[in-house]
């Protein structure tokens, strides 16, 4: 099993360490299965994020964006970048308002934006992230032009200073309340995606099979 | 209708202006319907960001933690904090890869922390989390003890300098794209609640009437 190697920024301080996992499978996992991160930066100490789509390729975290974004040309400077990733699978009811709690499974990288110019790897990019997004999609859809992917800015993080920190299981209890007549338990929060709806350019047209569930 | 001021940091430098809105409406509407936002600081300029719950009173949004929380004890200080929060409503699915999108409603937040030692507005707080998180639950629950409020963190952070982004409705597609067979329009995401699940604890306990759906 390869880890990611801690650092100052991804331990812990406090009691929280049988939460933190450095694998790249952990890691890895969570990243491939969330769709959004929450990018951030600061100037002059004055923190910005911004949530957006992004791709996790090897030990490489790619997002994209218009060249004209603010965003992406303060961070395509190389400042120092926070990218942070939730999931949430439950919510964890306890006989105490104290001991609730949520079962999440979140990864934190610290990084600097490469900007990547190739064309090659920025219309890859592109393949990769609408099949994450739509699996089996991209050969279905109308080709991407040149002049599309020359419009749109690549920016790739290196994902080696990470962590992923989750809880999992049921809620856990002070010993003296435990035997409390009071309902704990979880409430589990979909993730689910739901039956699509045409829009008014393709009531006749029939959904394509990687679209059927 | 009530606005938040905009300010150069709620202020789009692009296109993206018919997405933005500062009415309170709006950003309250977002803040109450969202479990977790992502709270963001700086150091040396160098950003963190945590996920994490929050209740939203008036123009104040409330978080909370252990006293002895690293990321709390830090923006305690009050140095700048950027909060941000995002639902998912769809995925957006164009003709083409290009257009394709999201459907989200997001706000953001410029503030900085100001620490709660008010007992009774710690204890409040806690009433107005347990409630937004599992609505109806508190007068069911163990009673909170004072030693469960007093070793706890309450931050407030104002929310004047805030605005909310949207995207809603369906796909945009280029004009000689319209007529393409491509099925394009929306997948909903699911953000529901799922049926609960009881601990061992629990296996005898009737589902409380707040819990059944």
């Amino acid at each position: 099993m390869n880890n990611y190697p801690p650092t100052p920024n991804t331990t812990p301080s406090r009691y929280a360490k049988q939460r933190m996992h450095y694998d790249e499978a952990t890691i890895h996992a969570i990243l491939d299965e969330a769709l959004f991160c929450t990018v951030s930066y600061a100037v002059d100490n004055v923190p910005f994020s911004i949530p957006t789509a992004f791709v996790r390729k090897g030990h490489t975290l790619y997002i994209h964006g218009s060249v004209g974004s603010h965003f992406l040309r303060e961070i395509e400077k190389g400042i120092p970048v926070c990218i942070s990733v939730m999931l949430t699978d439950a919510l964890v009811v306890a006989k105490s308002a104290f001991h609730h709690s949520v079962n999440y499974r979140s990864v934190i990288i610290f990084s600097k934006a490469e900007k990547i110019d190739d064309y090659e790897q920025k219309a890859l990019f592109f393949k990769e992230l609408t099949d994450k997004i739509v699996p089996g999609s991209w050969d279905y859809l109308r080709p991407m032009q040149p002049k599309e992917v020359q419009k749109t800015m690549l920016l790739a993080f290196d994902i080696h200073e990470s962590s992923a920190k989750m809880r999992t299981g049921m809620p856990i209890d002070d010993e003296e309340d435990q035997a409390l007549p009071i309902w704990s338990g979880l409430i589990p929060l979909s993730n689910a995606r739901l039956a699509p709806i045409p829009d008014d350019l393709s009531r006749e047209i029939p959904l394509p099979g990687h679209l059927v569930r």
